[in-house]
């Protein structure tokens, strides 16, 4: 009794700077990220998006990744007080992906920091309001810093082309953007933050334009000139993210997780280092060792169609061993895979084990390392 | 070119114990709430949802008003600290609704507050992540406090015939239950908190159902007690919220609007009795005065759909005054309506002004006071 839900617009959904470009494209699907619309498919299906992500270019609406900015001279102190990951020789220019944790180590969000300069941060979000973390912690710590949510909604150009697209707009200079690195571009008269980034696993770059205004000019400009590369108003997509094995927050974990259950360890450096929150509850758990951790799962039978819903994982089809939490069928692997938590004494790779799909069937598989192989 | 949008469904958006219910009645749309699912409609049109949830009983999943549980030595002075609004003499068993603002005095929430002991409070949210706002605040400050999100899913029934299904269900004590106030009730052995209390203008309550497991039964004892009642499942309806010009925060009011904007200066008591957050800028504000007001906006035309976005508002059809943020068309006033944030200068009723519609035209409309009268 599959049927399509509307989303309900309202006001506080909110509409991105590329919003009407997205309708005028044929946006079918949204989902709300941190309040705000994000596209999640056009008229093709997520296979032949998959495919095309792979050969060509793509324009992404990622405006709900909101930047939290943190500025003024506490700025540094609080970012590292928010995160296991030393940025004590964080350079200007760079990106940081960073856990970000509770008290107890449970996972927050896994936002990508941008230095912009020795005072001035940009986290950039997955979705949950990071900014009232961080302005909480800041007020009850009566820390000296300003933390806004700045006038600034990224775009991503994914796809092995993007360079060459990118090149012919921004010139040369794009090509020296390492990856996790950004440098700052002209764009009609403002100056911009190009980053070496994006939620693929293809090349590309996110664009974190600056001033809502300049949004339709931005698409137009990038759309134009992508005619050339074949370019496709595109988004983040299942196939290419599971089999990268690139996390969603929400989806393949949550505040109920620890970074050590998200394969997390080399961001939790800071433990000898600095002072953070969490740091207690984070030593508590590396000493007595985790119970789960993020696997992969290659599974048999049909191509399994996303459905919402965590898959349960089972051994002898009664012991609940785990679950997927993001699953999709891999056209170019020719087998379903899962993003899956799994219990310890199951983890290993090749151990055998049943997926339970939506429609009640047992589907046999193994658990695999990440990301899956090629 | 309007077309239907696909909510695209994930994990990250979270199912509640009621949404197999919901699916079964036939739900059509979905809006996103605290990263949890919320029905917006049924079969039925949004008028006729109205004119029903006026004369009988409707069943409504509002489990994205999530808690936000603080218990501890330091529940009360913790709570104190994020609302201008005193809670000094807040009895066991009262509802307050109190507004919760930053340190600009920018609205951040507008939740219902329920004391359930004297160090144990639950905060029941509108949608932004008030737990990491709490959490935040808790740490900085080292306030001796737990927060958590406990395992509770309010149902809502509202409507005339609410009391007397309720009733049938939950005996006489029911009715004993004042506005805004709570008590605790037997359902199949647990103890379960039921508020008389609602997003309507109409009669009803909400049950605070503690136990996810405990959804679908819930839900079932009261759908067939409620057929006698003409039970019908809903949700808030935007007809019926306008015309009692009740707030929705995001749509009507976001973090960049303070109190006062919001006509909740009577939710700001507590200026010269405690301290807390954003009370600095509370005071300047008040000293300064407001530039801006929520008041009603009747407005001539063919019915006015709901389009997702605010409506400019203007005089002389050129100098912009305001925004219609929440408007819809009363089949009962057969006039449009609108919730509007309306500039000093021209805030008294009775102003003559003009509303853009989404299909550019302009609508001759006037100012008038809230909620709108019958």
């Amino acid at each position: 009794m599959k049927k399509n839900i509307k989303l309900n617009m309202s006001r506080r959904i909110r509409r991105t700077p590329y919003t009407n470009k997205v309708e005028q494209c044929g946006v079918s699907d949204f989902t709300v990220v941190n309040h705000m619309l994000l596209p999640k498919g056009y008229k093709n299906s997520i296979e032949e998006d998959y495919w095309h992500l792979r050969s060509h270019v793509q324009i992404w609406d990622v405006s709900c990744q909101r930047q939290v900015q943190v500025s003024g001279p506490d700025a540094f102190k609080l970012v590292q007080k928010i995160t296991p990951r030393s940025i004590k020789d964080m350079k200007i220019g760079k990106c940081f992906y960073i856990p970000i944790i509770d008290e107890n180590a449970g996972m927050i969000n896994d936002p990508v920091l941008l230095k912009l300069d020795e005072d001035m941060f940009w986290i950039s979000i997955a979705d949950s309001d990071i900014l009232l973390w961080a302005k909480g912690i800041a007020l009850g710590s009566n820390f000296n810093v300003k933390i806004i949510e700045p006038d600034v909604y990224p775009l991503a150009i994914q796809g092995p082309k993007a360079e060459s697209l990118m090149t012919s707009i921004f010139g040369e200079e794009i090509k020296k953007i390492r990856f996790f690195n950004f440098k700052i571009f002209n764009f009609l008269g403002t100056k911009q933050i190009i980053a070496r980034s994006g939620y693929s696993k293809q090349d590309g770059f996110e664009i974190y334009l600056k001033g809502f205004e300049m949004g339709e000019k931005l698409w137009d400009v990038i759309f134009n000139a992508g005619k050339e590369y074949n370019i496709s108003p595109g988004c983040p997509n299942l196939i290419d993210r599971v089999e990268a094995g690139l996390l969603s927050y929400g989806n393949d974990f949550t505040k109920e997780n620890n970074p050590f259950e998200c394969n997390l360890e080399k961001y939790c450096n800071g433990n000898s280092i600095h002072d953070f929150i969490g740091k207690d509850a984070l030593r508590k758990i590396h000493s007595e060792g985790i119970k789960q951790k993020i696997k992969g799962i290659i599974f048999d039978g049909d191509p399994c169609k996303p459905t919402g819903k965590a898959l349960p994982v089972f051994v002898n089809k009664n012991v609940k061993i785990g679950q997927v939490t993001s699953g999709v069928y891999s056209p170019r692997l020719k087998k379903n895979v899962g993003l899956s938590m799994i219990l310890k004494d199951y983890w290993d790779e090749g151990q055998k084990l049943q997926v339970e799909t939506s429609d009640g069937n047992m589907r046999n598989g193994i658990v695999t390392s990440l990301p899956f192989s090629e």
